[in-house]
């Protein structure tokens, strides 16, 4: 079975790339923008999604919406990770943290598979912290100013199967996994 | 003729009750949540939940989407305005703000009618700067942390009155008035 990631982000499909490889499955990109709601809520997001897609990707398909949760911030980006991020970006999340001592964060990834005409979700979640500067070149998004708990380095400061062994990219992947294989 | 606004914020509907009544039309409150895209633009926005309301609001029936746009900050937070105003606040945005002299800002609001069958927009833009602190009881929203271009005081600090004077909402409103009054 040959499983289509729709996304347009290229770290992403690396990263998934890389997952998938390990279990001896193909990945193949679908490269294309679509349509995500305003909801504080991911798995919500990711639902709309699977639905607005439906009938124009090839099934089996998937999607991943992510986002980093700051406790002190009331959540905040959240949803809106990859926007914050191209507009405030890691420094200004380092500026509204700047006199908080408060650092616990989570970052959460929802997959979002259509097959079979249905649609499920699997829900991957990193417990972790801000940390007080932006460190490491790696990865990409919030990467340089999330520290997974376990660790005392940023997910950018880690290689890409370092970082898999904590990424809430890998939680969520490995729920995938063991559904598709049952 | 009335017409039916859709929104779940109180204050939105008291601002344009008040504009509605200075023109002797009335105005009906739906008060319901309804699907919003992510969209840097707020037109995109205005007009995806227009067509998700269609067949399921009485027509003629309108909504507005409005966002605060600071230049310095890339646009941040755009049309993520009521999320990033519930989570980092006003507050936010000072800490954001605070070692920068650029504080050009614009409050964008955009209208989406309903009527005949057919999509319209109404788009009222206000020039402004970023306050350097939170001032003014009244409003909503970034009220508190917004000068209008001509006055040296912020929409918080004014009365209904004086804001719809100012304010995008009122000239996206007016642009709406002109066209139904044809």
């Amino acid at each position: 079975m040959k499983i289509h990631l729709v996304t347009h982000n290229k770290h992403k499909f690396e990263e998934y790339r890389l997952l998938f490889r390990n279990e001896n499955m193909e990945v193949e990109w679908v490269n294309t923008e679509y349509v995500e709601i305003q909801d504080d809520d991911v798995e919500n997001v990711a639902l709309f999604s699977l639905n607005a897609l439906t009938g124009k990707i090839h099934e089996p398909f998937m999607l991943e919406d992510s986002g980093l949760y700051i406790k002190s911030l009331k959540g905040f980006p959240g949803p809106y990770s990859s926007y914050v991020n191209r507009t405030i970006g890691n420094e200004g999340i380092m500026d509204l943290m700047k006199n908080i001592r408060e650092r616990q964060a989570v970052f959460v990834a929802v997959i979002g598979l259509r097959m079979d005409g249905q649609n499920y979700l699997f829900r991957g979640v990193t417990e972790g912290k801000i940390s007080h500067e932006i460190k490491g070149k790696k990865g990409f998004g919030f990467d340089p100013i999330f520290i997974p708990e376990g660790s005392e380095r940023t997910f950018s400061e880690m290689d890409i199967e370092e970082k898999n062994r904590y990424s809430h990219r890998m939680m969520a992947f490995k729920k995938l996994i063991e559904f598709i294989k049952i």
